[in-house]
């Protein structure tokens, strides 16, 4: 005998097939759902088929946007001249959030996986370096994660740039501000001191 | 300036507006919303308005049910005579989890609790005295949450069913089978001792 009605079982089951979603989560969700007044709960499904509708990639830097390009890329105040190179769009907030940087941005949607089967041609470099070709582009910076995927496609895609004749460039490696040396693990720490600068 | 579309944006909105559920999180469910098929994120838009039009609750025990009265309710396989009393609806679901108890339920949508302004005629306890008037009942099974407002709730409907003259129960306390009783805490232990049985 099934304890839930087949909707709600249905609903749980949605909710338990996000990421990071458990069983017991996704009950808890469901129930939430149903709690909300009925236009509330139209209004998160109607969020849910809007985005997926409305939201696809710019056709410059294939940042996430729901206009043929994106906001950065529309923007007249964002220096042209040099293109950040992220696996993803929550790597674009993460840069924002920093107010620092005021160049374009290039969105791979991943990062070379030969374990997962990711080449070259899953993820937009073909787009980058197009953009490269034609655009007043003088430095590209690689900001894939600092990890063995995110190094090595960062290593492949600098080496497709090399005709180019532009500075590549990686962001730096070293402790995080604020942090503690202890608790620094031996890899960054060496990076740390291999980049060393001067007072 | 925005860093998501606005509807991306709208939809992290509405994650995060789940119980449990942190902006950081809310990014990652919203992305792997867009990362569905079209066809997907649609059922998922779905699943959520069919369950919100088609749960409602048993008119017996006011379970959650997508017909008139629910399966338990229905079944000809269950004793009438017995009424295991619960708060949520995800109650019922951790007791027909055991296959022990074989009465029928009754699913008061909440607890009392002056500190919420939740009084008696805010969860279902009408309907309760209700079934107990009209119904072959004999007995009441209290199994609201061992917590002070599931205790005073339990209490408070056990006076009530007083003048019908039958039986109401409370869910035993002690310590959980499996457990430590260096875990246990002094009130449950002392729980235990007064309500041990003969070997």
């Amino acid at each position: 005998m099934a304890f839930f009605p087949a909707s709600l079982e249905n609903l749980i089951d949605k909710f338990a097939s996000l990421p990071g979603v458990g069983k017991k989560s996704a009950q808890r969700l469901a129930f939430h759902i149903l709690a909300l007044s009925d236009a509330e709960a139209l209004s998160f499904a109607n969020a849910i088929t809007d985005a997926k509708r409305s939201v696809h990639r710019c056709s410059i830097c294939q940042n996430l946007t729901e206009g043929e390009t994106c906001a950065i890329c529309q923007s007249d105040r964002r220096d042209r001249s040099t293109i950040c190179v992220v696996s993803e769009p929550r790597d674009v907030l993460s840069i924002e959030r920093g107010h620092e940087y005021n160049g374009t941005y290039h969105v791979l949607h991943g990062v070379l996986s030969p374990m997962s089967h990711i080449g070259p041609d899953d993820i937009h470099i073909k787009e980058l370096l197009q953009r490269v070709a034609s655009d007043e582009v003088q430095e590209v910076i690689m900001a894939t994660n600092p990890d063995t995927e995110g190094e090595a496609t960062a290593m492949y895609i600098s080496r497709l740039l090399k005709p180019f004749n532009i500075r590549v460039t990686r962001l730096a490696y070293g402790i995080p501000v604020g942090s503690n040396l202890e608790f620094a693990d031996d890899a960054t720490l060496n990076r740390a001191l291999e980049g060393r600068t001067e007072m």
